[in-house]
């Protein structure tokens, strides 16, 4: 089987297994896991910020991170296929309480006209405010589409003038990186907070980071266990994650290049496949699905007629070429 | 003082409240007010539902029609000027839990195309499911735009077929219903469940009902209780709405047609309104707000640049007038 | 039929029904209703406080009054049969999200000991931490105890001492005020915030007062939109109560006689009977309530063996005494 | 440093560092992972349930089991220091939005008489129902005191008689078993739904388990979703949990030999001391908490005047009957 579910699946290498076998722990409930703190200041340091949160999953870190812009009868406005909005269960509304509005656009990109003409200043206690603005990047449901960083950057400086936060989900933002050649830094200098992921194109088995300032993470700390994400010798996942900045960052290229490999195999234009992230519509997603995995193809549908296919650590070359053929004969 | 800030700002009239001095009552908490009984009767009726409920307010009838459809976690789709999304504070959110996305019309109006490019289908339990789709008519930010009835028709149908419900925010749905001749019981017919509202063109001091299902009701019915809305002798209040239906339908054609005189003033077309709500685009909107209010003319700011002028009970043909004289001078 | 279910059920006399008719309204939302303002104005000062907020329902009262004082991960302390506990539909936790921890007391009485030994002070993020205490004067469930000042000046200073707030569920504070002789500002003295009820042995049909700091008041005016108890032109309403702590005050030593006359009938000692409720326990209340039923006089089952009779303005001695006649000889 | 703060400080043996690193994994969203699979099977299994969840924390586990049984504006009957009212920050008021209501006993133990006073059954859409009872064995705050199986069984036999569910907080189960010789099989008889943990005295790093019937997990599955619970290859924490399993449990009989040890020294009756927790009165906690650390024994201060310390994998006899010598002398 050659699994182009979704890169969430990878495995743990067995250089990795061995770094989480040796991982120095603590507890880190009370702030004294070693290697969570290392990780932490580390991938802070990435993005430029003060501090950074580890956290069991990346819709976590996406909830902590949003609740620190927006408060209950708040607003966040994200783009209408944002994972935010779309992938996680309905958590901010369910758990923060927020309010959302989105703008439309097929490749998910920041539309900042569009932006500025939803956006709701505060008008005082009738209507409902905007404190914050979520853009996704790369974005998952556009294909793994990177955001250009001018585009980034023209919205950080409308929302600084309108006096409202950025949030990035930057789950994949290691991809954007890679694909596009832009320090990481350039990216944290756009939001006031971010959510990375360690568990999708770099293989850790588990966790995420909230990155922002020192004052956003100390409260999300506090939240953070109030949702159950406290954990204790989290030190052995941290471990993972920090051998995944040192050798799974660059190789990202490859999931790139297989994924233009299949894009043509799908009839989907490699140009405009950015990252590790193929979507092909298809008359009947679920047929086609199952048709696949009939010839030990793993592939997802995203839609009634849209169908995913994300290349990872654990999907070689060879294993991307077995699958380019089988999909071109469906 | 010409006050055209809102239809919301009418005050009864002698009948009106000499209908509610001599009100039957009775506590409306243990189902006993005979007059809530005959409003909620007669207003489902109008709307050819089985059941309806009195609530203190538009909010909050309509928290508790959505939340007759959408629970914690799932999605409605509105436009993205809605009441529901932006001058409710965020109440859906905060205490319904849903989570919104929005398509984005100047008009307020159902765009299909657009609705069905960003409905979600239950796709298991990884993603949001859509579970309604609100429409706000007449729209109050668009200006009081008219939902036409074909569109609502179509949205209806789409709606059915792919098993989600319909939510029409009918607050002023009776100035749909004089401006088009929609009978309402055609209204009803596209929605599972409505709010409308008794205190703006209708002129009643205080309520609005949900009106919907009877199993839809009898849930909302304990949600009221819970959100504070369960009181008591609310017949004096509901004798209002029983006055304003029998008086103050009709003459909402009067309001239109002040408006459109207005509109005139403003330089609004008048032909692009619908009903009893001119939106006027100035540069500065609270200065324009400043200075009509010293020339006697109360006008209210619904965005940096816009400017909202409303008709109603108490405002005469003469006041329109004078209003339109003041604001064309402006 | 003498209805003893509860003091909620009283109809407007005539004269509260003249002084609604000509009450003086305006936009309650917009701060413009000078009838609620002189309402809230008057209850405030009555309890020596700076501001109060007219609400639709004493539930939203408290509901407000309580979260002005305790958020979301906090908690308040409150007797285990407290109003705002067992008969809000659990608002507090479903719409505030707190935290509740209770002490036990037959009569509803501040057990300051108890509270002592369950009081949680701020630990740091890893507890929750009271920040208010809750106490209901006079108590509904425990029959209508008065709460003496003593206990409440007590319970005061014990507050202060640890930094939390007081918050009073006075929705039959009037009882409490006629019974004893306690000036309500000295009722106001121990509290940071209450709930005060209009509709319950007051006789107006509809709304309570949150009362409180100008700050308190500001926000939960806000809090109030978002819960959709915004009413319009709420004056109506606010006459009735104006009218009401004119003339329905004093009176409520007459409902604490006959209260005591029912006692009696009851084999309830009149000695407990501390205002306008008896709770007398029966070995089937439901049942009891069927057979009182059949006889004329209505009375409620607050509890599987718990039958719970309240006095009020439509309770005449005579009423009182017939139907004292008839629950002797069932 | 001899660090009796927790138990949740334990950090893997090289034993259980091993088993993790060969652990087999999968996509645990996808329900893929066979560790993660065989710990739920194996946990269901011994306490007699049909499934079991993996959670990232004991709170998730408790916030999702409690949830199962209680929604919002329903309530939840526990101990008044009960972890999950006291240590979880709120977060079920918070997220799932429940009332809670608390007996008091200073061991923490069921007691049914006061139970049955307060407890409230569904008297229809007016009051709070009550719909589970909670009950945490070992008790944390109560200095691990055991639940006799005769109380629980009790309890059971009143809940299934009144309609309720039960919910066990056994965080420390294994404790309770260890220490009284009662099969967790027999524990798991007088509950609903359970919530185990794997990284208390266990010895894991992170883990945790709701126990409960196939629906009622099958429901938790999505709700640990939303709470950003789903994490990926969790099937290498949970190979640190089967380990565990295998090897810690027999072993915490040392741990309640040490305590008592422990307890002698502290001054606090060792026949009090059913399992692995001493809690002390002090004048001053925080003092006697800074004094100990600095003659290098670590304990913790759990209220103002209570210390608590807790024995573990980490704490040989010669670490406990060294610090039994600071403290002594404290």
């Amino acid at each position: 089987m050659i699994d182009l579910r979704s890169d969430t699946l990878t495995k743990p290498t067995d250089e990795m297994r061995a770094a989480m076998a040796r991982a120095e722990v603590g507890d880190d409930v009370y702030g004294e896991d070693p290697t969570v703190i290392r990780l932490e200041e580390r991938v802070a340091g990435l993005f430029g910020h003060e501090a950074a949160l580890f956290t069991p999953t990346g819709s976590m870190a996406n909830v902590l991170a949003v609740r620190s812009l927006v408060a209950a009868g708040q607003e966040v406005l994200c783009e209408a296929s944002a994972h935010i909005a779309r992938a996680e269960l309905g958590a901010h509304g369910a758990y923060t309480g927020l309010t959302m509005r989105t703008w439309i656009h097929p490749r998910g990109q920041v539309d900042l006209p569009t932006i500025r003409s939803i956006f709701a200043p505060d008008m005082g206690p009738f209507f409902v405010a905007t404190t914050a603005i979520s853009v996704e990047n790369t974005h998952n449901f556009a294909g793994g589409a990177v955001l250009p960083l001018q585009d980034l950057r023209d919205l950080r400086e409308y929302a600084t003038g309108v006096g409202v936060g950025v949030h990035m989900d930057g789950a994949r933002i290691w991809n954007a990186h890679v694909a596009t050649g832009t320090p990481l830094v350039e990216y944290g200098a756009v939001a006031d907070v971010l959510a990375v992921c360690l568990s999708k194109g770099l293989g850790a088995p588990v966790g995420s980071l909230m990155v922002g300032s020192r004052d956003a993470i100390a409260e999300a700390r506090v939240w953070r266990k109030r949702m159950g994400g406290g954990m204790r010798q989290a030190g052995i996942l941290a471990a993972a994650g920090l051998h995944a900045l040192d050798h799974h960052v660059e190789r990202l290229a490859d999931d790139h290049a297989h994924a233009r490999v299949l894009a043509e195999a799908c009839g989907v234009d490699p140009a405009t496949v950015d990252t590790n992230i193929v979507v092909a519509q298809r008359s009947d997603a679920a047929a086609f699905v199952a048709a696949a995995a009939e010839q030990g193809v793993l592939v997802s549908a995203v839609g009634p007629t849209a169908v995913r296919l994300v290349t990872h650590l654990d999907v070689s070359r060879d294993d991307a070429e077995k699958a380019a053929a089988v999909l071109a004969r469906l």
